[in-house]
């Protein structure tokens, strides 16, 4: 190795060995704190859109699973056609699609979390979904709908630019951004929810590209991107919540 | 927040803010350096499996991806049935499987990976798995074969220890293990590799999910191991080579 990272004061390394179990601290949950709740709270008065009953459709888009793995690639490119409200309605459900809620305190969903925690927030830039107006949005998992958070101008170009200037967020059909609301996976593991919360958003990822393949779609994965700049596009602390992953999607050419 | 560990240079949170870009180090991509090679040498003496061509085996579990992704749950209990070669082949090639090398300085497999650098190593606790003796192996992705590490007695026990005690690794029919190869992702990303082998571990074990429950298995991430424990029993040291993720399978009840 050559690289001045490789100080004894890494970023990387000193961060894997500080969220080994000897080094953590006593977890919340183990001092007796109440869970927190399962989704952040949200305006009542913004728009909401209710999605379409995914089992349901998944019928109509039948596809050998070891075909679409073996098939699957990074696509950066997509026509002109919007996606359907059916087909985000499969990909949202097959990413963070909520089978269980267990006393509020935690749920069991499409994809495996530790300790079933599931951290994660999946937010939405829209540029090109059948019947829904471009902007933002935010996934409301507990009632499979989604949350209108800004139809600004100009949004997708500053997601853009917040994603190093990668073009395929702008000419996306739609772009998901997964943010982490660390405490609700900190409260169970401590330090080491780092670690969980990238491992978790890894296992999304992956069902959104298999999803997406299936319905003739694409999918981008972006780990590289202005942190700063996401979180304030976001309108998230960067701290208590925090940008993680994305991927852009839109049907392939 | 209640947490101690919120104190400003906590762990999680100091790892997030030293990995931003603007805090990044030039990456020795940048610098000139070679690429370093897609997977550590090996002893040509030891023991090797070459394994049945997954291609042709995928037609015979057929499965739809849909049904399996909503299907799939985290499954702690195994039959004493042991998995067939077959199945172990096919769920090697759908989570770490070469489709191409590109001039031995990239791949390109079943998962996506930052930058195409697939900086993970797959090592398998084998129980019971038809054909194969019992032991520590690691995959050769390159050449879709198992190399024999130890065939030593109660390696099983040593995993298990490693693994918190949680009884479905002894249990399992066979437990894989995921090892980053930092160095083969720092070198193109400086410190921020760290964030991306741990979202390319989560492509990786949700590829094993559905890959497994397709032909009748079961998987339980883990996520939960003594680092130290863990390293020492596969041989790694930690640093340039360490644990980040792991699951236990097998056929289900």
């Amino acid at each position: 190795m050559k690289n001045d990272n490789d100080l004894p004061a890494a970023a990387g390394s000193s961060f894997i060995e500080q969220t080994k179990y000897h080094n953590l601290l006593i977890s919340d949950q183990l001092r007796g704190y109440p869970a927190p709740p399962l989704q952040p709270a949200y305006d009542p008065a913004l728009v909401r859109y209710h999605l379409p009953d995914p089992l349901t459709l998944a019928a109509g888009y039948k596809a050998d699973v070891h075909q679409v793995i073996t098939e699957r690639s990074s696509i950066r490119s997509y026509r002109d056609k919007p996606v359907t409200r059916e087909m985000l309605s499969l990909m949202l459900w097959e990413t963070q699609g909520v089978k269980k809620n267990v006393r509020n305190i935690h749920t069991l969903r499409t994809v495996p979390s530790a300790g079933a925690r599931h951290a994660l927030e999946t937010w939405l830039l829209i540029n090109r979904v059948e019947g829904i107006t471009p902007g933002l949005y935010r996934y409301l998992p507990l009632i499979h709908s989604l949350l209108q958070v800004s139809v600004a101008d100009d949004i997708a170009g500053k997601f853009t630019k917040a994603c190093l200037d990668q073009q395929m967020v702008k000419k996306s059909a739609v772009t998901f951004f997964w943010t982490a609301e660390i405490y609700r996976m900190k409260w169970r593991y401590s330090e080491r929810a780092y670690r969980y919360i990238f491992l978790d958003a890894g296992h999304v990822c992956q069902n959104l590209y298999l999803s997406a393949h299936s319905m003739g779609c694409g999918v981008c994965a972006i780990a590289a991107f202005d942190d700063d700049l996401l979180n304030a596009a976001l309108g998230i602390d960067g701290i208590s919540q925090f940008a993680i992953y994305a991927a852009s999607c839109g049907l392939r050419v």
